[in-house]
């Protein structure tokens, strides 16, 4: 894959972080894009800014204003707790934006397209799965084969941490030599720099350190 | 049908218009959307809103700015001869939007899920087929699929139009008794209220009223 080019949809996390440096060691030539759509804390946005820097990556952060207009999840409505369960589906974590990564790669899509790239990497995992059924590899299949339709254009969405436990994914990025810029990813879904610790974004990243017995740079 | 609540994607032109009243038809309870994503022409908005309102259907604008952002067509950059070849792939017309239905339905999904919606409406033909892969059936039950897996949802997605000629599109809309309404709906690449009668749009417009032997009510 080392001659071609890809986008990598990149949220300032510790999974985005980690497919970034795997799409660097795969890929020749790529970009980085972030969604600014409204979500309760803008620093993961300076997260994703910061480690495309470091990683010397062109990044462009796309604004959509859909998901304020819809107005539909928790973590778009700052007068919402997040620890309540979602009123309209129990299955679901409150947490759920519907069709967040729907609409992430339907963008990235349109913008591959434009750019003629044929690869987007997202770092979605269906292991230590959180309830969000757009991060499940049936999904991402069926969203890849509409794409190719949609833009009549080949198109390959990869998804490096698909099967990858929190634990795998942390001993991913110490084999890429990565781990130290943990630091500067963004994790808690009640906005703070250092894990809360009660969140279940927090709660999940704890473990993954924990069970990989290294210690989670950002605290 | 007739029990179920649907979503109509009402752009205001002619498929749209005839297939908002399909869907009133065969549903108890309809509402129309419209994206303004920033089109060249803001006068098809117009006409949506005047049609819904006809209509007497809720009717929602939702803003977009990803294309903008994006700068892919001819579309969205007033300053661009809507006539001339598109630059990226010959093999498509210089209007095409990439990915403007997949965008579309993706926020369309997430609306449906978020009002405990089952069922959208688009007005797609791939007869007359003006090189839009997003308007092919094969790319609508793709993303119906997506949508379906990526929302855990069931939706369907209805194309009343697809294997509908422009001519037999005239007809259904006759057959319908709104046929006079399509003096509302606009057409036009250029952005003429009556038909330019010169880009591709009022070319199968005209094509589709003369075939069925009846006179354009807007001209």
């Amino acid at each position: 894959m080392k001659n071609k080019s890809a986008i990598v949809l990149l949220s300032g996390g510790q999974d985005s972080t980690t497919a970034l440096f795997w799409a660097k060691k795969n890929f020749q030539k790529i970009e980085a894009i972030s969604f600014d759509y409204g979500q309760r804390h803008k620093i993961e946005l300076k997260a994703a800014k910061k480690i495309a820097k470091i990683a010397k990556v062109k990044h462009k952060i796309i604004r959509i204003k859909e998901f304020e207009q819809i107005k539909n999840s928790a973590l778009l409505d700052k007068k919402l707790d997040i620890k309540k369960k979602h009123k309209l589906d129990r299955k679901l974590p409150f947490t759920f934006v519907p069709g967040r990564n729907i609409l992430f790669l339907a963008i990235a899509g349109s913008y591959a397209w434009t750019k003629r790239i044929k690869n987007i990497i997202i770092g979605v995992s269906e292991v230590d799965y959180s309830g969000y059924p757009d991060c499940r590899k049936n999904f991402i299949n069926a969203f890849e084969k509409s794409l190719c339709l949609g833009l009549d254009y080949k198109i390959k969405i990869h998804t490096p941490l698909i099967n990858k436990t929190k634990k795998q994914i942390v001993l991913l990025a110490k084999k890429m030599g990565v781990l130290n810029l943990m630091k500067y990813t963004h994790t808690c879904y009640n906005g703070n720099k250092i894990p809360c610790g009660v969140c279940q974004a927090c709660k999940l990243r704890a473990k993954g350190f924990k069970n990989a017995g290294i210690a989670d740079p950002l605290k």
